[in-house]
């Protein structure tokens, strides 16, 4: 059902202009190649606004932010705005610290994001400027399940009518959510949290597609959801296959996310919407 | 004999908290994961006491230091000291710059670290506050063999008691010792210093296994030393068998690392103690 | 035909300082550590001159500059030119900001490079203080082919005679050349261009090659630009052959390196002089 945005990636290019953390850098850069884009990352104050100008998307990730990447992060989310590209939000650990809460807290102030991406806890910190979040994984406690998640639905939506962003909550299970309508999406595997990044990459694979179809953000994002866990579910069967490890899985999920194409992506996903 | 140790990582996920260099962070985040434990880099001073204080453990590597992070160091260093967690000092390049061996000072001074890791050149950096240092490598006047293994024993256990720390010396031999024992380790394949990052990545392993095992931090650090070596002889093998070279090798490590439980580790180890 | 200049890296063990950026930071220290140098990051002014001085050469990367790097750049490189250590420019962007291209001319003002390599863009920028540039990619319309080849050399010559420094311009053909000779070289894949830091690496692979040949700075650039691309062209085949992708060709890329001797250059390298 996706082929068209994946076809757009793979046409266009889109340039990715990422201010992120340097953990995962590398991979985030390796994966906008391989999903079809090219990465720039800069983060002096001095250059992020004639940088994202020359870009398709922004993406912004709070992982090891300082003052001195937090205003530029400001300051090219607001030319993007100006520009009406897409930004992107990943909020780090948010809630890990009052640093990160009160960024995320700025950033929500002073830049309009197309798509917010981030675990639950993570999420429930943007929606509510509080909440327990376990460092940089999510908190057992809030976990999406069979339960609780028309709940959590209910909550994505009205998080994406109060910020007016594409609200993706990633996890076991995958919610992605406008105001209008939301995806469930059941794609990936439980190896993808055993390695670094892999909500880092997801988000700037969202920049990616987002940068090269402005104008189908919601699905643009549940698109790359979808490609990443299905990347993820290739990946570990490699592994299994293979008798690897984690290290193995990172680069085979690259590896099948510079392969994937329209039809394989849609052989492979698991998604309803309400 | 270190099964206990391992079995407690993979019970308590201990979060660690590093504040390290931006060459091999990627790697040290993916190790701690595939060791059980959950990794989180923050640097920024205005974040890292709260960081530290969800944490298990924190470990300060000085591989890319700078002012900013220096001073966040210590910070962080002194808050985990006021809560009992153990902190874990990797003095990368000690000797190489006077910023590293001032820095090292520094941090000594002001912080009581429970190990402290790294090669022979930078331990006598830590002890004595000169001595020649070939970059980030052991220089080769300074390496560990049979015939001056008993006198690198008593400078561990010097150095152990004047710090409180325990001591690790890694290199073709591995010494880890307190005040009162040694242990003598000779698992690890050569080719871990043909890839960036072995000695980071050990580092952090320590980190992990010492923060889910805050009662034997002589023994964690062993096991960690013991587990880090095994896996590189692991990896050398199938590197061998799939005619690979080093950055193959660094894969098949991290994979071994996160494949490796009691038993495996029981099989392989070659330790001794004095 | 550069049989001597590898032997003399692998019998030299070259220490390559590099200033640079921390997207592909840890590529570039794996990949000097696989051709037989050594890599030592460190971009705090108050020892970058400590640091370059006890290395064989320095290697000055644009990729994520800032205010605080780019004066550590300068003073890394006046140190290095005092002490006549090669000095190696890789201007990553110029063209794509002000900052880049007017750092790229405060860098040309203020040390003497032995190389610089760049894509056809970046180089342009170099010269010109102009031209146009796709972010970190070279512009299309400025690709190097069997149609403008003349051209591109006259340009490179003309640009090496300015700097005095041997100037590479990589692509799908590359060209090295000093003010009397050039090099035509037609190694490499595609695939390169589908993985973060093929550039960057190269780069630090020239610093380590003429780290070990003081003398011979045009032959070991060239040398090195061979050696890049056959493992490109080797990893690719590899890939090929396991059905993998970008991430895999990146880990065989570094594998072939580490596993590259005179004898394998020899007989695999695509080389023409002018």
């Amino acid at each position: 059902m996706f082929e068209k945005i994946l076809a757009n990636v793979k046409e266009k290019t889109p340039l990715v202009h990422s201010i992120t953390n340097y953990v995962t850098v590398n991979d985030c850069a390796n994966i906008i190649l391989a999903c079809g884009g090219s990465p720039i990352m800069a983060d002096d104050i001095k250059e992020v606004e004639e940088i994202t100008s020359i870009c398709h998307a922004l993406v912004i990730n709070i992982g090891t932010l300082n003052e001195r990447t937090i205003n530029s992060m400001i300051k090219a989310g607001k030319k993007a705005n100006e520009i009406n590209h897409p930004v992107i939000l990943d909020p780090v650990g948010a809630g890990a610290s009052a640093l990160r809460t009160d960024t995320v807290f700025r950033l929500l102030q002073k830049v309009k994001f197309s798509v917010i991406r981030g675990n639950i806890s993570e999420v429930k910190t943007v929606y509510a400027g509080s909440g327990s979040t376990k460092g940089v994984d999510a908190d057992e406690k809030d976990e999406v399940n069979e339960n609780n998640i028309d709940e959590v639905i209910n909550f994505a939506q009205e998080l994406a009518l109060k910020t007016g962003a594409v609200i993706a909550i990633t996890g076991a299970v995958d919610i992605v959510a406008d105001g209008e309508k939301a995806y469930i999406i059941k794609n990936g595997h439980p190896m993808m949290s055993k390695i670094t990044g892999s909500g880092c990459m997801l988000t700037t694979v969202i920049g990616a597609y987002c940068g090269a179809n402005y104008d189908h953000i919601l699905d643009s994002t549940a698109a790359a959801v979808c490609a990443m866990g299905l990347c993820g579910e290739l990946a570990f069967n490699k592994v299994a296959e293979t008798k690897g490890g984690t290290s193995g899985f990172r680069t085979y999920l690259i590896d099948y996310m510079s392969k994937l194409d329209g039809e394989l992506l849609n052989g492979g996903i698991k998604i309803e919407s309400r």
